[in-house]
């Protein structure tokens, strides 16, 4: 299925209307119907002590990731919001780019549910992993 | 018992250290021994759409809050990292300064355990409330 | 403001309709408009590995409670369903009675959202702390 | 890698020691090393109002699959404890078993994370998907 919003619009959306977006330096890759795939910039505004990456960078990350997932299934739609969002940090990243995959594993009538991998640029091994839910009012 | 970390040190600390910190106007208001209060200034840099303050930044606040009641009780300590952060968005706040008030539940050996409730300066009703692990690596 | 269901009612409630309830022992205490203590006694069917209480027994224990507390505000309704429980153990619990206290953070018009401490009958500190939320479908 | 725990071990580990898992009908179908598949029987002991499986067994069936998976790799381990369970509930299953699938994503010195994913032996939709880390004590 083709998704219901391209790379450019959710890139520009999210630019437009987060400032914390272009602050962190977040870029989105891919976008499918229920996928995404973001990467955050390493730079140092992502930093937290100990010269690794903030917990609130990598959700933020997250959260917009599965939020690109949602669009990609229901098409742009502001009115969407986190009602819960569940992050396990797993290990310390480097100080590198870190790169997201989110996909949606239900899209019910009110609320979708989602899932994210997070790994820095150039390993392999999960640096966290992110549950999110998000409310879809009527329309 | 007194906090093992003042307002001011814990206030310098993150704003060093931590870049989210002043882009989001978060500003250290009390730290006692497991407790503290946080409040996060509103500005552009919050917003996500629909003019309310985005989730990122109101689990970045949460995580700080809980940070600064563990610090309360086991001083500063920057090797400490959030494992685990589970957030519950309740309500979408209007335009104003959110306050945090964290606690810690249960400080063990290795892991503190805390919550934090967020609200607008302005109302009572919760907009959201996080539970957080923090882990504790033997000094 | 009056609860909108009774201890007796819930608890005949439960046991008539959630046969894990009888298995468990799990026996409510009091109920209030949006607040619940339930008291889980100390037998076999509890246990798992080490001579403590299992993890999905505290589980139980705590959705039960919560779910007293939604009622408690909305009365009998046996449609409202658990979306998302996030529980964090804390310490392992002697084998002791377990007694749970929950309160509803937050009644929307679709969903509630509560937390739910749980200690043993006989020590002060926490043995583990669940957020829970439920769906309110419309009547 | 060949897992550390077979079917038969695990099985009867679970059964020795935790009452709720042949209450629950809960039976290990595979396990690999940091993989698990197990199944839980309908029977009157899993229903709450509505027909429906109990979310606290859905939990139990959770909680026993991430274990299963994590002694997969570390082998038998009968300290090893759960630290942190989040359970999204996504539909209501209809009358019937219901399969649990567990995978490791993080095996540390102290931590062991994994997800699970439940559905009805009938259906391909999410029942239910949940998240657990699991504390590794020294040995």
């Amino acid at each position: 299925m083709r998704p219901k919003i391209t790379v450019e619009e959710f890139q520009r959306f999210i630019e437009d209307e987060i400032p914390l977006v272009p602050m962190l330096g977040i870029r989105t890759m891919e976008i499918g119907s229920g996928t995404a795939i973001i990467r955050m910039q390493f730079s140092e505004n992502v930093l937290r002590p100990g010269g690794t990456v903030s917990g609130p960078a990598l959700m933020a990350l997250a959260d917009v990731t599965v939020y690109a997932a949602v669009l990609g299934m229901v098409g742009r739609f502001e009115h969407s919001v986190t009602t819960n969002l569940s992050a396990n940090f797993l290990r310390k990243p480097g100080p590198a780019d870190v790169v997201a995959e989110g996909r949606i594993l239900k899209l019910g009538k009110r609320l979708a549910f989602g899932e994210c991998s997070l790994r820095t640029a150039e390993e392999e091994d999960l640096v966290a992993h992110v549950t999110a839910t998000y409310s879809i009012p009527p329309r």
